[in-house]
């Protein structure tokens, strides 16, 4: 009996090959999902069954074409209210039995109403389980979000503590197999370890050391999540079963006319590193690096958007689009194939954006310049651990659709914890009209390594 | 201006990406044809035409799905009797220009009426051609062949004697890339060389010495050929667009009862070397190794037929399934993922069919036993420059439809050049109720060697 | 922190790659080790540490070849007897940190006497230990031989007692990391699974059932175990720093010419299948399929001999000389790249092995045709669980050291399982002047599967 | 018989790989030669020569290590004043046979004294080659340099013109095999197109239409090329035979604190695009893309220097190192593992450097600003076909060399063709001293597109 996992950076979301045998199941396969039928042939077997955890927010599900590659049943958890179209539907105590491995289920609701855990048993071994599938119930470090219901809040947060207390019913041995890893939009505080057990889980998981149903509940309500509005549409191809991917994910490499004719009707999205944007830009591209895609296209791009790439190379912009299309974005029509040397070379239009060092951020904080603005565009519960004294909080994903509570007659100084989000915010108020913009470099990692105080 | 070429193995077709300056053409693309795409994008370019020489016999274009991935047009010669869907029609004189390569049409008929040529020039150094693609006019070595058309077969070879003159009248120095090469079923007689060029044909292809018209045509009618069956299904979905590859290419693996229910309803081939066939198979099973599928595959199989596979691993099941798509065979069940070892430990039915050697072989022949016939299985070509004396003929490739010819009550013994045709035939005639059936291991190659003479 | 295993075929062979937070330290590395810094790389991890649980006896280590290409230090158990040149000697206590992963030292002999356990911990999460790679001391399933010192045999095996009652101190949750899986020469019973924990080793692990002392060293002095004589060498070279890979690994195709002239001065394998080798084989090759070299070539080639392979094609012949150097065997010379109808028709001998049935087997058992015997070839302990009537046992790797208990004058048919090692076997008699050879297919599988009685 | 060309990006290098009935020879390998054996295998091809055309000056040769790999022996051209130590010399007229291939030596000196051209004739047609590999002599669409003997010049070029009549003795269909494509340092003119014939380069080849051998004389007399430094390194590992690559080409990632403690000791080499360096970078850093390092690491970067890189990732850093190792910089100790924003987070210091647009420029020839002075760092050919007025020429490989005929008190605007060498040129000028330094991005060619004029 193998256990498989299948890391999707960028999403950090974690599917599994289980198998033995002669047998697999397939565990929350993403779009792409070749990988799980070649992986199972290398290792001699045969994709019988697929299961889904719970019906996935933030990408979408490969499992409808998985089933086609291999002719595999899906199965999901119950939900009265949205019946997934393309899955049979599993209930507590259902058990299946392929090859080597044996599958139970554990309803464990909270996180969604569908979300299931899957107990696995090697069958050579009898009935005590090896390892458990839980989804985005338990993480390594941290448990499953309960927002997605505002209307149900408390009720759901008590559901997830008792699928929590089921999941720890569970021997200490038993191998912990969560749906996502650190950097997941999922949960805030993963640890940054992709294995871990019941036993582990159950001393040092922060969470679950609320052993009191209303304090957890209490917990889970205090904290503060944000839902990019292509959650929405996930929520909607997952249920109907995503239209399976058409076209080739190579994006064709463009010359300077054919990138200045496709700007005309698609979004620029410039994925190099952070640093090349502020060194030089097409005039209206979005900067959006290809390792933070995942994180927030689905809050600056409109799915039924064209999009158009700023890369350094074709492997650049296969890289993209296939993180694009694992989150519903397919139109990505090609990428500029020239760097922006031979851009400007062909008399087309640059820009800089100022990168801003801690010394020079200290003085204006001193000095507070008129109409100057530090804009913080941190998460909540970042900016809950202090702030740069006069800066002002606005959240990365936010400010495409905030943009009125700023003021475009301000000098924004853009910042985050690095200067990574600050460089994607800032090419969104340059790409709505504000003139005056620039990005503090290493921003809270620099002013706190540099020994300045917080607010 | 670079020109790549792209070989499938087994067809021995050849495709080319021809492009620079950011742009690209595809010639004669292949059916898995994702390899264009990344190429060019590889080198920078965008594919920005697709063409085609003539409407391929023995392959799946994939010219129409290439359209589909890059957008890009096909273009084919002209055939009033059978316009292909998919394609715009191109005529002499037609000329296409893209980034660094300029393509200039030639009109080529004889091999088939829409046989065209193209003629490539480098945009930077003006009108003198660097290359052709002759598609099955003219190939290293040899010319196409002209009996597709057996009432019109003088006209046709005619033809094509004026399509070569009109090739010939190119600069010597311009490249000639053909659509084959040798190994091919459309010629027998290229040269074990992939590349060539106008003026090195001129003086050494066997055929390009023939100058008078009348002389040709003889030579073309006098030459004999085999139309394996599959040759018109391949006309017709390169006609009407082949059907695109609808699921994954791996078959997955199949225990031993897997594979016994499915080979109640499909075809059981055995993509093994031939030693492990004859040394231990199952039996039922054809003797079709992965290199000779393309070859024969269209010979032995009905297009409608489902097919298991025995393979030694994943990988040569993968292998055979793509060679057997690009033939139009998509319906592989799986492979059995066992050796035979394996396969009679689950007291499965195993047979062993006996290697003779060329010593006994000539005992044989010596002595003539009763009801025993030596079965020579090579090409009507191969037969006419000599045979073993006493020995039969009847061509690998008609064996499945000529079995009346032979009798169940003798004992065969198969042969060819080396054996390895020898044992496919074997393996048709045991699977057609013959049971006394061995193969010659060597065959015509041991016989000459070991200095045996011919008749 | 991650744990990635590098699982090496054939040997089943595990080696890890722990890391996190930039740095990464490798357990057990193989002598390919290219493999670890690549991974590492992928990961955002430097190699700042190299561990070994003891020196290897079944394989050459890659810590010294992994130590130059890294600059990172080894480090090996405490043995004043044999101190590993290249390493550093740790010891009980001993604590190493890098990035985010700590190793604490376990001293746990008995397998060898410089055995070690290093017990991994998250270094965000404190003093819980998360992981132990328990080296040739627990396996998952079984635990390590005791059977190295034979003078000292109770002494070891108590302190494998001992030291196993060490990791059994470790929490439940604790990931067990062996350094071997089912299919190693290092254990017999082996699970089929690839990850397990202390907790479920605590209670399903068959030998950790045995809480008494003396009765643990009963059962350890009652089991049989099998020493290739290729062990003398790979223990040297592990004490020494076994010689660096100096060429490639892709050996050379030959034509029958170089092929026989080769034969001359080296030992000819045959690393197809076994059914290949039945059927046609070129005689005094010894039979063993690429994925029995790594049990079997210790057992059957002297590590000074020059070896030959004959191979399927150059994929298979890479496979095998990769699997040779592990173990130490580096002077391939090169592949016959003809299938054995090309060497026939080369007019070249070829020989083949009649597979026998199990019908046939059955009838010779019942019979007992004068002068004919059933060679079993399997091991001591599956022989043990029953036998074909009349038959006789000789361990496989035995055959070559004594054949002296066998007759040329007699008609061997070889059994094992399913007929692998049979064939083996088999070639190894017929390499040795026997003539009346044949091979069981199916074996002692088919036999039982049939109903056939044992004795 | 197959030629396969292999093609080092960034040194435009071409060597080949001909063959066929089992037998391939390499003509001038380049250091990582692991692609030729294994190409070889996989055309059923075993390397038994190794041929150089001439002692390369611009790379490390592969061929004493392939050598090694294949036992192979090595052969050059004649030269009694530097006698290649591992290669055997040949001389006008003499042949090789080798499975399909012959192989012919015709002098062509001129480039250097022994230089060779190889005749190619498939020898199942006899006599009438079918490609020529004729090294730095002739290139498609120039021909080579002859100023590597000063002191010789006019009796070098008349050579070289004496031995490119004896290549135009050839057939026109014979195909021209170069060392080197567009790009290469050895030659400015060379046609973006990677083959060619004799045919067409007699009547397209610039300097092929020069039939008198003093005009040619004179022509290349005329000519300016440029000789890096290493050179002189390369020429003396290419006599000796260069040390054979004794560590992995994967540079370690490293941590901020590793990689400023390397950078004490060690050139900081940032391979990232040349916006990125512009936008944030380590301050002591060079500009040097990794498309770029070919071209300019041997004019930048001392012989016995380490280096540590700046890098995007792992692949980028690889790449680098592997660019690097070729031209013989072996000693890369990592790269720093971590973006500028995270560079910055840890409070280290970087600096951007302003891109300045087209309109800016023209702003300041107009009204030319005190102490401002655009320098051109293009070649001296580039220049020779106009200027910037007012801006001063110093060529990019000198700038090292000639510092002090600048002046740090002025401020310097560095342009060439695209704003790529200038920011290589910029980096320089800023690691030794110069405080007021930008870039035209776009120079030359957004200049002439803007349609401003050039002096």
């Amino acid at each position: 009996m193998f256990i498989e996992k299948i890391k999707s950076e960028g999403l950090s979301q974690l599917s599994y090959l289980v198998g033995g045998g002669g047998k697999a199941i397939v565990i929350d396969p993403r779009r792409d999902c070749e990988i799980y039928v070649e992986k199972a042939s290398q290792l001699g077997c045969r994709i019988t069954h697929i299961f889904e955890t719970h019906r996935n927010e933030d990408l979408v599900s490969g499992a409808p074409i998985l089933s086609g590659l291999t002719g595999a049943k899906v199965y999901h958890g119950p939900n009265a209210a949205a019946k997934v179209q393309y899955a049979d539907t599993v209930a507590e105590g259902d058990s299946f039995s392929t090859g080597e491995v044996r599958v139970d289920v554990l309803e464990t609701p909270g996180h969604t109403d569908d979300s299931v855990s899957y107990v696995l048993y090697d069958q050579s071994f009898g009935n005590d389980a090896v390892a458990v599938c839980t989804g985005d119930a338990l993480f390594v470090g941290d448990v499953g979000r309960t927002d997605f219901y505002p209307e149900r809040a408390e009720e759901v947060a008590g559901l997830l503590f008792d699928s929590l207390q089921k999941l720890l019913g569970l021997n200490d041995h038993v191998h912990v197999l969560p749906a996502h890893g650190a950097g997941s939009v999922c949960g805030d505080n993963m640890a940054n370890r992709d294995f871990s057990s019941v036993g582990y889980e159950r001393v040092h998981n922060r969470m679950l050391q609320i052993t009191d149903r209303d304090e957890f509940i209490a917990a889970k309500l205090s904290e503060h999540h944000y839902q990019p509005p292509y959650f929405r549409l996930m929520e909607q191809l997952n249920l109907e079963g995503g239209k399976p991917v058409a076209r080739t994910l190579v994006p064709p490499p463009l010359d300077a006319d054919e990138f200045q004719e496709l700007s005309q009707r698609s979004v620029l999205v410039d994925v190099r590193n952070i640093a090349a944007w502020l060194g030089a830009h097409v005039p209206g591209s979005l900067a959006l690096p290809v390792g933070m895609i995942t994180s927030f296209a689905g809050w600056l791009l409109k799915p039924e958007s064209g999009i158009t790439l700023i890369a350094e190379n074709d492997t650049q912009a296969e890289e993209s689009a296939r993180h694009l299309a694992r989150i519903g974005f397919d139109e990505v029509y090609g990428y500029l194939a020239l760097p922006m040397s031979g851009w400007a070379a062909n008399d087309r239009p640059f820009e800089s954006v100022p990168a801003i060092s801690v010394e020079s951020i200290a003085s204006r904080v001193n000095e507070q310049p008129e109409n100057w603005q530090l804009l913080d565009v941190r998460s909540q519960s970042e900016v809950e651990s202090g702030m740069i004294p006069g800066s002002k909080h606005l959240y990365v994903g936010h400010v495409p659709a905030e943009l009125e509570a700023l003021s475009k007659d301000k000098h924004y100084t853009v910042m985050c914890a690095s200067g990574a989000r600050a460089t994607v915010a800032a090419s969104v108020l340059l790409n709505n009209g504000f003139k005056n913009v620039d990005v503090f470099m290493g921003s809270m990692g620099a002013w706190q390594s540099a020994g300045h105080s917080v607010a």
